[in-house]
């Protein structure tokens, strides 16, 4: 049985106010262990990523090879099904479809005072992409890292994943070809990110690095941001449904544990303005529930973190969705146009009855790396922006600098700064 | 005496390696001081930000008052000079217009399969700036911080400033009374950045926090990224300069000690092709730096940092150039564009003879927050974008689903998510 609210409750306000400040993400201290693990790989490079492998990952890089070469990759996606391959293919397509309409516009004008402003988008040298070995080794995040970096003209993308006992999903290597991967290192963990970071002898520094992954490897990615970029910090998944009661029960049932199922972390929240329907997809989800494969990592999320609020009317449901801030927001209703008009905060919304969220996991386009834990308030899923950087630029003429330098000479002696102040005074007619 | 270095030179690639890859940056270990304020402010609010501001800052918040009012900085406005109020409101003017042009266009298209497809931007609900006290108490900073939050279309911009023994510059309050700031608290250090993170009775948090501090203030905003936005983590600024013979030696001595002045661990760098023009700006430097009320740490930043580069040709700098990935770029030369073009990786690029670095400091229109210490390879100056986030959306009917959920069923089934898998399966016909 999961959380059950009424905005009718008395004690409704600290019940949902507990609710979006629960942290669900696991506060493990492992700063300390990945900060040693970040300076024995600068220091010593390679025969530290060896030798973490071997303990870690329970293989010798040097019997079984350090890279995975594109020839594998392609034996991978020649050995599985057209329908999966075909599958991959329409979703890189789609993808990269709606990626390309993320590229920026440079400006370059000239304003009144003849100043000449704009400003360049490049793409970063190189990209380093983590994907997780295991249970966790997701074809489709590979494509939703991989493809925003293609788009936004990275010029070398090297991903690194653990092959735990030395194995590797073949499902990646085929998403790792169809995605035109060229550069594959069988190493994992923060050692793996330090690695990208710092560069050793077999692996070149990249200046971004993106991918999900464990504590160790999140935790790696927040110690080198600066010395790289990284993408957001990411938590557990979550998802919030506004649903009338002209929805099937099951469908709901089905989106809402579509979350449960990921991790024992994740976290699924209805909001209904029907209290029957809300018994009805209550009922539905005991029964699809024993129904899953995933059943018992679902259950658990499901009754720590799942819940059911009970709405007078779908508006008032509104300003709460904005309160969680959710990654994944389902409007389920005749007019989602409406409510969306009043959604502030959400990673990526769903509208419509017909548009469940894992059609957007996969296949839709937009892409699945969204802001956790109320971080949509101010962060964005990942995009072609995150390989790419501005460059800023100004050109001055004679009467540009006459018509603006005074006002800059005046600050920079006001602010103490007397080589600013020459550098434009000396320039002035 | 500055460091000097010909691509001549036998020695050459390994010098100028040193050069790039010579660290800057503080290496204080303030995390572990930090993380203890965090927490302590987190716990006890207001109580251990007056606690603080009285060991750090020597006054008490209870008896000097907590916050600066609009009338306050109105007053500051008032008792400044004309030239300084319309050097300040030009800037103000400037700075809007330029990033004006940086607000981001929202998308909504349907595609070939009947998918609706799209992209939505809005603002944070509240920004935190953090502006420093004392010394580097700079309006124009003020200004390039608050402009693009308030064009963004930030509801709430909180500022915070410490205020040592209770003093306050005024220029800073009359930049505040222009852009429009209403909320000020005077509190600085990891104190404030905390209170504005977690929030306190008085101080309500804050989504993004950005402006420069020190090395206590830095840490905190990495501390906290994740909690909050953060703009990218700052270091000592840097020029590089490329110019030809043709230039007075005086005015690019001076452009190289407008960043000199700054800090002693800022840094200069002049690539000329004209070995005897390189001995002309060096003696134009050490004629310079007498008349400088900044002249011991300028003195200091030259000599330490700074470094003449004498090139064969100005192509031979521009790759050069691009492993600097400089915070500020100057090409003083008569076709700036042609290198411009060779140039990857800069955070702020300078065009011409006329365009000395500092006017972009003040009143030019581009942000002069911008990526240092080789950041520029990944990262952008500050922006409207860092204000606003981006909610993507979809919505599939019928038709939509059915010509793309098959795939998206059997990659969930081959990840082995099966309600991933029914949340499609049962929508299609």
């Amino acid at each position: 049985m999961t959380f059950r609210l009424s905005t009718t409750d008395s004690d409704f306000a600290a019940a949902f106010t507990a609710l979006v400040d629960a942290r669900r993400e696991a506060d493990e201290d492992v700063s300390r262990d990945v900060a040693a693990i970040l300076k024995r790989v600068r220091a010593e490079g390679d025969a530290a990523l060896a030798d973490y492998t071997s303990r870690f990952d329970r293989h010798d890089l040097n019997v079984s090879g350090w890279a995975v070469e594109p020839a594998e990759c392609r034996k991978a996606l020649e050995s599985i099904s057209t329908e999966l391959r075909d599958a991959l293919e329409l979703a890189a397509a789609r993808i990269a479809a709606y990626h390309e309409k993320q590229k920026p516009q440079d400006s370059d004008s000239v304003d009144a005072a003849g100043a000449r402003l704009g400003a360049r988008w490049s793409a970063v040298d190189a990209a380093g992409l983590y994907v997780p070995g295991g249970r966790a080794a997701y074809p489709s995040s590979l494509l939703m890292n991989v493809i925003p970096a293609k788009v936004a003209g990275v010029r070398r993308i090297a991903m690194v994943t653990p092959t735990p006992n030395g194995e590797i999903n073949p499902l990646v290597l085929a998403a790792a070809s169809i995605a035109g991967i060229e550069e594959i290192w069988r190493v994992g963990g923060a050692q793996a990110v330090a690695a990208l970071a710092y560069g050793t002898d077999r692996i070149r520094p990249v200046d971004v690095i993106t991918g999900p992954g464990n504590a160790w490897v999140a935790e790696a990615k927040r110690q080198l941001y600066g010395v790289v970029g990284i993408d957001m910090v990411a938590g557990p998944s979550e998802i919030v449904v506004v649903a009338d009661a002209k929805n099937d029960p099951d469908w709901i049932a089905a989106d809402l544990l579509s979350q449960s199922e990921h991790d024992p972390t994740s976290q699924s929240i209805l909001f209904t303005d029907d209290a029957a329907f809300a018994d009805a997809v209550a009922a539905a989800v005991d029964n699809r529930l024993p129904l899953l494969s995933t059943q018992a990592v679902a259950t658990t999320s499901w009754n720590a973190n799942g819940a059911i609020i009970v709405v007078r009317d779908l508006e008032e449901a509104m300003p709460l969705v904005n309160r969680l801030a959710a990654e994944h927001l389902e409007l389920a209703v005749d007019d989602p146009d409406a409510l969306f008009a009043q959604v502030r905060h959400a990673g990526s919304v769903f509208l419509g009855r017909m548009t469940p969220e894992a059609v957007g996991d996969y296949v839709a386009g937009p892409n699945h790396v969204l802001p956790t834990g109320r971080r949509a308030r101010f962060s964005s899923g990942l995009s072609v922006l995150d390989f790419m950087k501005r460059t800023s630029f100004l050109s001055l003429d004679r009467r540009a600098i006459d018509a603006i330098g005074p006002a800059a000479v005046a600050l920079a002696e006001a602010e103490g700064l007397p080589a600013h102040a020459a550098s434009v005074a000396l320039r002035l007619k």
